[in-house]
């Protein structure tokens, strides 16, 4: 390729360039040019190299340039309820307050508000992809699209009365709804699709109705899939399957299916979903902290199966930040198996950015610094005393970089975050109106 | 007391102030006042109440206040090793890495510049107070008096060469020189002591005498204790005993005693060491990244064994930030049990500050914000997406703040950190400093 007739709109150099490219080593000295919403070229040029030419250049300073981080799943507007309730049985937190606050106080207008401050802390922490799932979905679309992050927006749906669906027989069509008003609404950026909730809480009409939905559309189906002991105890108990088997006597289990959670699949169910191509959503935080449980994660990947990373939502996290889930997964699964070889950093680097892309059917697209993919990237501060020296930059992503090291996030070629400063989302209105909207909630 | 008689030399005010007193719940309006190295007053004062003289103001705009962070262990200078190489055997690790590096490179020169740069990451994430253990401690002692720290200085003392110390015969000896050359070198701030490395490499005459040292001057006495199972069963193999039960054996367990790590203790440990008083140093991501184990941390506290936290050195961490130990702490302990309600985040907020002040033996200084106590404390900005909206101060700390929050840290009185920029250091000095002497060292 001929640098010199790129013509990029935007230039980024003396940075310290990991593609996240299967295999692909540390570009020292390196650059990434972007025209449009794509990149255009990425390598190397160490002085006196000349770099291509460019309308507008951001020099790195040495900084880390890495892909956009993929946050594949969250609960963006649960931001209401971040530390509203913690260190509480999994059942008293729900029913005392989550479902009560969802069921009697959430609406659209807070979905909305709640999703644009998910969408700033997302930013900041450098997450550009986010795969959001829950009610009154279509407001939390709009804010996703004004925030300017790349979006699988999918409605909840569920076989109870929800926010927005008071009537569970409306639960599809209100998806359907949802879906088909996001046609022509940022169509380059945000998928919309739909989530069923569960296997306990979605009847298996539902479940079939609903994957035949998505799968006429090719869109990907999400589910929550066997998050506790308990609620595989009580499929068991009533189907006599293992929450895999489950869905595959239904035939939910396919290459465009995104199970979430895993904690609790025996054996068995971890070689169905690999045969069937299912991808699975990994949120180590919200496991431990609702004591769920560990992921068999490790094993999956050994069967081949795609993993990415997810915050979950930030009620039981309490934040949206993929480098604290980084942390931890490499981390929790050393630990759980007692050898400190699994999980390396630049494995638990590609969940987060390209594994992360191909769990949401986006690996075309996005997930890695590849030309001809989005311009959805990270620039990173190094300078730093918890990142210096430095000898492997995938073990600082994982093991020492934190959100509030990312200075520049660009997504499809627009900064969403420059020199630390949100460009699409304003802080202090949506800061001043969540903590009005807020008060009266708590506890005390 | 007269608010008006304090003459203070700082007022912050205009704070969310957690005193960590227990029981004390947090102060809304709140302010503290300092004079000299010590903290004079601490309140309320909603408007229009009038807040204490003082001749300098810092209006904290909402943020919150609270201790200094107590590291309970480190080992500060091996920063030089941070991401040198990971996820490897413990073994492998440790004879093809760190043991060549630490006999054949490291000297006091580069004990002390590590220091530097490890004090810089600890001030700039909160820390305070911090128990270091290293060889040339002399060297590291002098970097954390420049840095303003308040610390544990403990020399290593192994019956194998060490740095500095070729002749293992030497090893007390060169303890108490350190010990005596410490008296007059910022006494206020900085204790030292002597670090029994374990019970594997020092044999039993060496740890008898280093007990009647520390005991004999009333100071601390630290050992890695059954950090992993294998050392554990060697223990047991060569003296029939478990690992307290052997310190118990040579009169090693009093109330100055700290047990660091502690993962395998069986339960006839966890009571013998309650019935002594002995301390606990706990350090989750150490362990978690070199799958030592999950200490027993819930059952040591349910004896009443006092429980601080710990970073470790950053060559298995690999950083040195207590907001990441806390949350990871609470988290660990509540999955490794399936119980949500283990550790909930403002006991663990008390064991980074409280509780390991009273692991050192500070109590009576640090670790609370307490008229009289030393003046070291934490300013935390509140003002961001990851902590909004705010309803329990506790659970921010610990599940959704980062080291990064950290605005103003003050030791003994004064400003170590101001608006994040360090003011007893020089940043861009130690960078280039360990750059130019960590080139050659990694892996590639």
């Amino acid at each position: 390729m001929n640098l010199e007739l790129i013509d990029a709109d935007w230039l980024i150099h003396n940075a310290l360039v990991l593609t996240l490219e299967p295999g692909a080593a540390p570009i020292l000295d390196g650059f990434v040019a972007i025209k449009g919403s794509k990149i255009a070229a990425v390598g190397s040029a160490a002085p006196p190299a000349s770099l291509p030419p460019a309308r507008r250049l951001l020099d790195a300073q040495g900084s880390l340039v890495l892909p956009g981080l993929v946050n594949t799943h969250c609960h963006a507007a649960m931001v209401w309820f971040r530390g509203l309730a913690d260190d509480l049985p999994l059942q008293k937190w729900l029913q005392d307050f989550i479902f009560p606050l969802e069921s009697g106080w959430l609406d659209g207008d807070k979905v909305y508000l709640g999703t644009l401050l998910a969408a700033a802390e997302m930013i900041r922490g450098g997450i550009t992809t986010v795969a959001d799932s829950y009610f009154y979905e279509a407001e939390a679309r709009r804010a996703l699209a004004e925030a300017g992050l790349r979006a699988v927006a999918a409605q909840g749906v569920l076989d109870f009365p929800i926010p927005g669906v008071p009537d569970p027989r409306d639960n599809l069509k209100a998806a359907l709804d949802f879906m088909d008003s996001g046609e022509d609404f940022a169509p380059d950026l945000i998928t919309s699709t739909l989530f069923c909730h569960s296997p306990y809480t979605c009847g298996p009409e539902t479940l079939k109705r609903a994957k035949a939905i998505t799968r006429q559309r090719g869109l990907p189906f999400f589910i929550h899939l066997a998050e506790t002991r308990q609620e595989v105890e009580e499929l068991r108990g009533k189907t006599g399957l293992a929450p895999g088997a489950y869905l595959e006597s239904l035939g939910l289990l396919d290459e465009s299916t995104v199970a979430v959670h895993c904690v609790w699949l025996p054996p068995e169910d971890l070689d169905l979903l690999a045969r069937r191509g299912v991808k699975v959503s990994h949120c180590p935080e919200s496991n431990l902290k609702l004591a769920a449980g560990a992921a068999p994660i490790p094993e999956l990947l050994a069967k081949g199966v795609m993993v990415g990373l997810g915050t979950d939502g930030a009620a039981s996290n309490n934040d949206l930040d993929l480098f604290g889930e980084m942390s931890l997964a490499a981390r929790l699964h050393k630990v759980w198996r007692h050898d400190p070889t699994v999980l390396p950093a630049a494995q638990t680097a590609a969940l987060a950015t390209r594994e992360g892309a191909g769990v949401l059917g986006l690996g075309e697209i996005t997930g890695t610094l590849t030309p001809g993919k989005a311009a959805d990237l990270v620039v990173l501060d190094l300078n730093q005393p918890h990142l210096t020296p430095l000898f492997d930059p995938y073990s600082h992503l994982v093991y020492a970089a934190r959100a509030a090291d990312v200075r520049q996030v660009m997504a499809a070629g627009r900064w969403l975050l420059s020199d630390r400063q949100l460009t699409t989302l304003d802080w202090p209105e949506i800061a001043g109106r969540i903590r009005a909207g807020s008060r009266g909630l708590g506890r005390a």
